[in-house]
């Protein structure tokens, strides 16, 4: 009998995060970080995890949207589908009546993403490897044929992308090896939310360092007062030879940017992140006229290949920030990769979230080995909770994300969790709240 | 009692259209055009209705999306709501969980803008008058107060759209009377879709003309050969003084797109509409200075305010193609309207599709009234099929769209249509399906 894929399921997962105001920012002050979680079954009982993630209400909507992508890949023979993960990418991306909800964009697109990814995930399974390893032993040729070049070819051609591709294969073996013995390096956004108080954050800020990282990321744009502040008593904290990274969500237009960087210059932020609207390439261009020294960083809301080169091509910014939950899966995230490569521009992924660390690091690693070839000026972003909810947790050393060892893309979340946390009949979420200490 | 919003009710509503091929282009080979439509109810019996389209699967999200906003506004009193529309819009275009799905794009963005529709049309109704003439009566600071102006200050302050609003005060009821005699000047598509034959093309182009058309649109991007073929075509039955735009629905890249236009450009195209992805801002400005003097048009699936802003400022295109049912609602297309007017580039919205006619006619003759002041090279986009499931339809004399004069924004379909044509338990969805003629 063929193998087929059975069965494609979604769970709402949502854990009760705004109770303690982790992740709290300047535009979202009260997420509960949650999860739109997908399994992919096969006739043969195999599965595929993955997820895409939201900050808690509109998570039922991002399910919504999984289960309807499921009919497009139920019933197929499994091999076909994954021997043409490109193919299965077109047909998500561009079934001509869910296209109209983007196109490529939102909650469609996430929904496509995480089907895709779910798809890796059971393919890397199959293969035994962890999902970087499976990437860094593609061809070239296998690479570019799962990457969509709709849309790209005026700033990357199928051409250009294989050029990079061979370019970086002479050192895939050595740069494996020094992967596995050192990790990649890795920044803490965990002592930065804006609700902590002044002693959370010092004591965290040298925790951090103490840690072995040497970047942290504090949130600003709330109150300009309070970012002066929590940014002159991070510096004192952590020193001038530690970069700190700073991230507004989006709470500026242009203008106001440019003014609101002025007076925290002089703490030497190494990167702003998310200054202004995700969509606004031209915005973003002329914030990194104005600011610099300090570098622009976005991308988690970066919602396609399309906008990516848009940055890329006007010099809107110096740090690239692939999400692994965000885009259209793999296949959209070896493409940005690419096009980073090509402009030259280092990706810093955004983490955190529920499960975007364990997933997120397997594209800087693959970068790593197999398309730029360099860690420099290269960080994945680390926020220390949730964690123990995934089966293949994130293992971090002297501030560096160690190499997975485990099948997959390393969403796999422990059956407890997804039954506990459940939304909005798990226990978690229909037991009496006790008071926040 | 104070008088409550008590509902917010959605139904998915579906044509079979695609059995007949009507509507169909080079990335929408089958749609189903269809409707996520919703009636607020108020506690004393007072209604709203507005839709967001979609063209057949994934209707069901939109629905779920719908349905999720719903509880922004349910229970709030209805004079508040009616009395601060620019409040409520940020309400639902800025909820801090529900923005993660977006920010202000696809599903969730046309959900907030169906919602918003809907108050709308409800406030429309309770004072008696078409949404066209609501606007236009309201004074320019009423008008930005419901703008959003975050994001777009780099372009249009709020200073600035009061003047631009000012300005065209005095005229405002000269206009109006114009505007009531005469109509507003529109296009039709009806001879375009690619599932025609010649003989029906051509038949369908000389009796545009017949019925006062000064412009028609066909569908390219499928096949080149074809496209001559039925430019040329177009082009005879018509004879050198009728427009012909074309729109290639987001087909090509870059290169692409302007290797095709050339062997079109001996039929002289007036405009290319869509000619690559509608986020590719830079892409639109590279192809219309290299295609010139064919204008460059978009805008049915640009995303929200930032988007169009940019194509603005980039200088990407000639013709702003506002969608009523794509972006945040009447509050953004106000806001589309005043940068349209602030960089002069006239706005010809994008209709057809389900009561996209009938909703987009008043933001083109609210903006004749009150904006920009003018109709030169402005035209409403015609397609005639699905007005007979409005309770009140557009009428078309002469080429014109004539100035709605029943209340609201014109979305309210039959009770008998949502039944009929509910998905996908309605008897027209239900029945057996008869061969096509």
């Amino acid at each position: 009998m063929t193998e087929l894929i059975t069965d494609v399921q979604t769970y709402d997962i949502r854990f009760p995060t705004s109770r303690h105001l982790d992740g709290s920012d300047a535009m979202n002050p009260e997420p509960d970080y949650s999860a739109a979680y997908v399994v992919v079954r096969t006739s043969e009982g195999q599965e595929g995890h993955a997820l895409a993630f939201t900050v808690g209400r509109g998570n039922e909507i991002e399910v919504a949207a999984i289960d309807s992508l499921a009919a497009l890949v139920t019933g197929l023979p499994v091999a076909e589908v994954l021997g043409d993960l490109g193919g299965v990418s077109r047909r998500l991306t561009g079934d001509s009546q869910l296209r109209w909800l983007g196109p490529e964009k939102g909650v469609i697109h996430m929904a496509a993403g995480a089907v895709l990814n779910a798809l890796w995930d059971l393919r890397a399974r199959r293969e035994g490897k962890p999902l970087w390893r499976l990437l860094s032993e593609l061809t070239p040729e296998q690479l570019v044929d799962v990457v969509d070049f709709r849309y790209l070819e005026d700033a990357l051609t199928r051409e250009e992308a294989l050029d990079i591709l061979r370019r970086a294969e002479p050192g895939r073996a050595e740069r494996r090896e020094r992967l596995l013995a050192e990790g990649y390096p890795a920044y803490t956004t965990t002592p930065g939310w804006l609700g902590y108080t002044d002693e959370k954050l010092v004591r965290l800020a040298k925790e951090a360092v103490a840690d072995g990282f040497t970047q942290i990321k504090l949130k600003v744009g709330a109150d300009l007062a309070g970012d002066v502040h929590r940014m002159r008593l991070a510096r004192q904290a952590v020193g001038p030879g530690i970069r700190i990274a700073i991230d507004a969500n989006q709470a500026w237009g242009v203008r106001q940017a440019v003014e609101w960087l002025a007076p925290l210059a002089e703490f030497d932020p190494y990167w702003i992140e998310e200054p202004t609207s995700p969509d606004d390439v031209l915005g973003h261009a002329a914030i990194r006229e104005k600011v610099a020294p300090i570098k622009v960083a976005t991308g988690e809301h970066t919602h396609n290949r399309v906008m990516f080169k848009q940055l890329l091509q006007a010099g809107a910014i110096d740090i690239l920030q692939l999400d692994a939950a965000r885009v259209g899966g793999v296949n959209e995230n070896i493409a940005i990769l690419l096009l980073a490569a090509k402009f030259g521009v280092p990706v810093c992924p955004h983490a955190g979230g529920v499960g975007l660390c364990e997933m997120v690091q397997h594209f800087s690693m693959f970068d790593y080995v197999a398309v730029s070839g360099s860690t420099e000026d290269r960080v994945i972003e680390y926020v220390d909770h949730l964690h123990e909810h995934f089966t293949d947790p994130v293992v971090i050393r002297d501030g560096n994300y160690l190499a997975p060892a485990e099948p997959g893309i390393g969403a796999r979340m422990h059956p407890k969790s997804i039954a506990d946390y459940g939304y909005p009949d798990g226990p978690e979420w229909t037991a009496p709240v006790a008071e926040a200490v």
